[in-house]
């Protein structure tokens, strides 16, 4: 693939940047606008639960996020079911945010990790109403090939907590889904620094999505322009094609079993 | 540190790039014209043994790197004891070239590991005759602080063998030499993708130098744009100071010895 | 806890043994008979599916396991739906095999992944049918909470697939399954060398499940006795309290976040 | 080779036991003496700057040593120049320790990491003076050449630094410099767990020395057994031929190159 044409299609929308940010934790709204704008990203996540969409005239998150310049990925932060789930993916299509959704149904208030039974059941009735899903997932191939089955227009498997900054701790599960499914493979949740950012990339993922990484760091917007940078040198590097991994310079064969 | 000041500065001069590069394995000197002009390097290394310095109407890769550009750093690449270092410093010194050197004294051409004893007597002579000093090195801390103590101006410990492609092996060590060196540690040999440099960077080091990583990669020139983009990401990432690692986000206490 | 008196115990029956193998991938009934015995394994899972239950008469497996000696443990492997192994179950305590069970729900043939949704079906009837329920499931702490709550009396999280010898990918996972259960956490798939087992047990684990790591071994026979030593000794590393990480013996901070 | 008629031999003789330990920092004689009892270990390691050796009616650790059971192997802990450890090794020869030495010379009080190039003199001399030289040293192939070309019986690298419990933190140059010398190569620092030693033996190291690792654990005694199994474990596993690293079982290419 030449490296200049290469951008991400997901349900046939087009775009150039590869890294998705949310909305949440920030400082001040100002803080946001000004790291969202050095991220470089063009979708934009954003939990239904936490905009005002019922009043319109007081102060929302949406006011300071330009429509025109991003497509807006609404998500359901803090469902645990898959009825509150879906109930909230409506809400935000009544409120005329978007059908384009990113569903996560969490198991716990604690680890936050999918509940991936509920988040299969409202992935069925989402897609069959119409909406476009890129679920918020664990890292199981046989659950993401589910997903894709059900019409999912992408999978979004963890790398980590959300949250925990651990980076991509089962690399081996990332590539076994991105050997078995179709659709894009974005690593949503984990990433802590830059390097983790790159890693997803030098992978093969489609993307990555994050908020806390850049919204919790000391310095968010520096944060954000580091994580733009990375994702733009891990999706090269993966392009550029690595050299092989070997014991040493000289040795005679290539250690291509090692990912991480 | 306000990120936009940010500079490398070894031996009192100053450097807006933290990646250092080589000249060798390319297919071409154009390619390796683009990968340099991509790469964004100030400090380009070239091996004196591979530069026709005696004979300079013979084609030369030195023809096609502009010293107005780019800082040259002559390395002794091939030299198998102090002497033949020496040597090679001195004839790089007399023909011009420079005298802020990358010394290297490998121990066998198998491996490609520094010889570390003969590398503290090259060392020793090189400074006391004048010559402003780099050392590729091992990634062990007494060796640095050896290397720091006789008047080296960085000290370029490795993340794998030469050529190897396998990142940073031992984070740790990087970290102890870190701890306890002054001069600039850039992280010399065993890079192999963007998030290799990456996370050199975003341990703290100063810089990262490489060749076979960008010029034995499918496409040498994507990957030199790659790496250039992880340095600035990594060092942005270090900057920005990231968020705490956590088993989850709602863990009591952070992960924080872990470091890769 | 004293060492001494360390047992497992599952459903109320308890061993002193924490490994438990498999019987495939034999090249005999013989070298399966000597490395079952070495092994020191109370409990031996069989496929129900490759047990000849209808014609007693013909050589079977189980015509070399003692049912004296050993814990029967019946599999359902090669079971990929909730009915197919929930019919296997029923099958297995009809041919008076044992109502303890090792339910395996598959997602595909190539990567022996669990379906998580079938098994979790499949754990709910079982369970209220009486069986006791040892369910082999993905690392994610979500879904071993429902195993639980469900009534499984252990659970069995992945350490990598099936027959990969990966060891334990994801440890972190592990570790937050083993603070969210309350029932035995055995690592069931994915050991590879006796190390692997150690790790398993040092985290905090009750047991290992094991069959390829030991039967495809070029020696499996002394491959069971490591294994054999490789819990014991991880069991007791684990209880003897380890040595705190450090990034060297005077740093003032240990590393407590470090896992692996 | 046979598992059975598996022993370590080092400088001609001939031990069944592969783990090593020291003698420091227990609470007591008594509790070192179980230690090292259930340990199995036939090479016990004694500071010989710990043992009076002057003043013989003192009590000393040495009354609690059975010179019969154990062969002892004094070290030079505490020394920081070749000088210092050439004296002390000759002292232990004088008083009649042995002379079949651990040599350290030690880079720094903080980190304790080996000074090679004091270490290198040391040696030198030491072997010329017809002492059994077992060095402590950093994890270069160059080095652990060097030493075995000096005429040192053994090479013993660190896994991690002295007393940090990290484990085997570089297996790949552990890797490498089995591959380069033909003396027995044994870990020396850095255990922290069961599995950390049965790593070691895996990689194929011909033993393991520790001392922090069973004295500071909680239970120094368990620990002490818990190591004594990992190492026979990892040793077993080694000879066994552990089963091929793949991404899933039915892959069809071997991850050849993964070492941890």
């Amino acid at each position: 693939m030449p490296v200049s044409s290469d951008t991400l299609k997901i349900a046939g929308r087009e775009f150039s940047s590869r890294l998705m940010v949310g909305t949440g934790k920030y400082t001040s709204f100002e803080q946001m606008v000004q790291a969202l704008e050095i991220s470089g990203a063009e979708i934009i996540t954003v939990a239904v639960r936490r905009v005002n969409i019922s009043d319109r005239n007081k102060e929302s998150l949406l006011d300071y996020i330009d429509p025109k310049k991003y497509t807006l990925l609404p998500n359901t932060a803090g469902c645990y079911t898959a009825d509150d789930a879906i109930r909230t993916c409506r809400l935000a299509r009544e409120a005329g945010l978007s059908d384009f959704v990113k569903l996560e149904v969490l198991g716990d208030e604690k680890t936050l990790f999918p509940d991936n039974e509920e988040l299969l059941k409202a992935a069925k009735i989402l897609v069959n109403e119409g909406f476009t899903v890129l679920p918020y997932c664990s890292d199981d191939v046989i659950l993401c090939k589910k997903l894709e089955d059900i019409g999912c227009a992408a999978v979004m498997p963890l790398g980590a907590p959300i949250g925990s900054g651990l980076g991509i701790r089962n690399p081996y599960n990332i590539r076994i889904i991105l050997e078995n499914v179709s659709v894009p493979v974005i690593v949503d949740a984990g990433v802590g620094a830059a390097s983790d950012a790159a890693i997803a990339m030098e992978l093969g993922c489609a993307g990555v999505l994050m908020n806390t990484a850049i919204a919790g760091a000391q310095n968010p917007v520096a944060m954000a322009e580091a994580m733009k940078l990375a994702v733009t040198a891990g999706r090269l590097s993966y392009l550029a094609g690595r050299i092989p991994r070997k014991l040493y310079a000289n040795a005679s064969s290539p250690l291509d079993g090692m990912i991480s």
